[in-house]
């Protein structure tokens, strides 16, 4: 700190303390390189032994141990948190190179639909897991039942529209294969397998998008289809990969489905439409926005960037969809009646009773996406057009 | 790196390696309260010389050397970007401890509903750049006219409801009394304000809720009304404080609000009442969402956690957002006749027109969106219920 006291010039104090800064921050650099290097040695272990690659406990240790050095030293103890879990979630992506095999090294497996988006990243995991990966895509699909000759578990990996039809034609699999598909629907796939297939069947939803890096930390909803023991090794195998099992019925599954991504997706399309319509001008009212409502902009706008065929076979392909949505234009109808009479009493109360059934919950998400914000500022995201 | 070698048993080798992980974790938080010391003198310096907190130039030259040296270390350039744009968010805050003034030292300046959450922030703010702050809320009201002599600002901070009321009452403000408010509306409280003060009127809406750590870099709305040059200092102020002005028309910038703020808000407690009337389980539908379902139930639970008033008041004291919200519901009405229709065609045309008109803006949604779904991820948050 000598060179700050040196010189009565501000800009001169300035720049020596900027150069301070700039030292820190390279130490910060160097450090961050001599830790990877420890991490993908702890990599290397575990994936030798089968340790699960995320233990919850040993993090939580961990950073309660720096929150409380960082108190004595005063920095403040949720900086320490965001940064040391920032990096856990790096360490988590470069330490795993490979994976323990749950079953035997070489075991024969394939992913139908193991060139889409969802299926290239199970073949990934598999692969990098010791398995031998059959991957049957549109051009190996006239000679699939060749190919699945001896496969220990078939996972049916293409396009909701396909599953069923796909599903219908694996009558073929040896008696001792598990049958798994990864649909965001669960109940008729699950049914289809059942029928197609005399072996070990189970559905599986991963709940995350094809770009999540792995599995680590991510929820997979596992719904029963028949004779858990006999792929009790795929669980197993997922949970080496660091994923939290979620075990649950599957008409249960579809119903909670329906009402989060068919309504969602449905009103974000009308919103969209609607925008669309009026045609206000974005750039506009993106600079007139506030962080939160850019987030809400930015949550109706990343539905068009994506293939609008996926989407009409999720709302299209259900018809109690239909009937839940137009349950749905009733309470806008109402909302709007409250507003035409200018009754707001009655409107204060409603919300009332809303905010009572979701409970802790609203509260939680406004803590949550306060929080959520607060990091897209630190990225300067949601502020472009 | 030496214990690692030394030992065939897993576990004992995992242990030294944890060694070493605590050890550099704890070198980072050092670090860290080395670097606050500077940032803290960095930050005294600019108080002392008015110069702006947030130099976006610095930051981004500072960024990019430690992004150079991270490829050069085999590091990844963006999770070092990600820890050093945290640490420069926790920076500013500490830095500000108090700014310097943008015009004569004890100045005089009132804030009118300077107890409410947005009043007391800027008056805090003015408090800390060495203005004489009076605060009036409804205790100070009947005696406001004595109060508010001599002072050469006046900001009204109280809810929109009272916003114009209040105003209207201003008709005795000195002559070079600037007189402003920080109203989410700016038309009418623009209107009013010139009508009740012959002196310099500015019209300001800060982009940010209450709990915003100050304004660094956060975008401030400025709606001009009378005598620009003599509220320039007021301006100033706020770019001293590190906020980011955007000159709006009253007219335009209201639009914007009714298509933005109106309208998520009602579809939000449009899609809250229809959740309450169906009455899902929520601990199973928040199980069995993907994170980026549970972001979007996010953005609907958060409304039920705050003031069902203010609301009230945003969506029905504008008549234009009737006319706005029954456009809304015809473009509802016709997604539900297209799903009726099963004209999938018909819904894939639309969605790509609307896509259109979204334009690379929807791209950068969604990968901002994804961005944002790791940072929710490290903290584990929209996991609860």
């Amino acid at each position: 700190m000598s060179d700050y006291g040196r010189s009565n010039d501000p800009k001169a104090q300035l720049s020596g303390l900027r150069d301070q800064i700039d030292e820190l921050d390279q130490q910060l650099v160097e450090l961050l390189a001599k830790r990877a290097k420890v991490t993908t040695q702890v990599g290397q272990i575990k994936s030798q032994t089968g340790m699960p690659t995320y233990v919850p406990e040993r993090e939580a240790q961990l950073i309660e141990s720096r929150r409380q050095q960082a108190l004595a030293l005063g920095v403040p103890p949720d900086l320490v948190e965001d940064l040391l879990r920032r990096i856990m979630r790096e360490s988590y992506l470069t330490q795993n190179s490979e994976y323990r095999c749950a079953t035997e090294k070489g075991t024969k497996i394939a992913v139908i639909g193991g060139k889409g988006a969802l299926g290239k990243l199970m073949v990934g995991l598999f692969e990098r897991s010791h398995y031998d990966v059959v991957v049957i895509d549109k051009d190996e699909w006239p000679d699939a039942q060749r190919l699945l000759t001896g496969v220990k578990l078939c996972i049916v990996a293409v396009p909701i529209k396909q599953t069923v039809n796909i599903i219908k034609t694996l009558s073929f699999l040896d008696d001792d294969c598990v049958l798994a598909d990864i649909t965001s629907v669960k109940q008729a796939p699950l049914d289809a397998m059942l029928e197609a297939h005399t072996g070990p069947v189970v559905g599986l939803h991963p709940m995350f998008g094809p770009d999540a890096p792995g599995m680590v930390k991510q929820v997979v909803i596992v719904c029963h289809g028949r004779s858990a023991q006999q792929y009790e090794w795929l669980l197993q195998q997922m949970v080496i990969w660091g994923a939290q099992l979620h075990k649950s019925d599957a008409s249960v599954h579809d119903a909670d489905m329906a009402y989060i991504q068919v309504m969602r997706h449905f009103t974000s399309f009308v919103y969209g439409a609607h925008l669309h319509a009026e045609d206000p001008d974005l750039a506009s009212l993106i600079a007139h926005s506030s962080p939160i409502y850019r987030l809400e902009l930015a949550m109706v706008g990343r539905l068009f960037a994506q293939d609008p065929n996926l989407y009409a076979d999720i709302i299209f392909d259900n018809t109690e969809n239909l009937a839940l949505l137009k349950r749905f234009r009733t309470r806008f109808d109402e909302a709007i009646a409250l507003f035409e009479a200018n009754n707001k009493a009655q409107f204060v109360e409603q919300f009332r009773h809303i905010s009572q059934w979701f409970g802790d919950y609203a509260k939680a998400c406004l803590v949550d996406s306060k929080q959520l914000l607060l990091k897209a500022d630190d990225d300067r995201m949601l502020r472009k057009k």
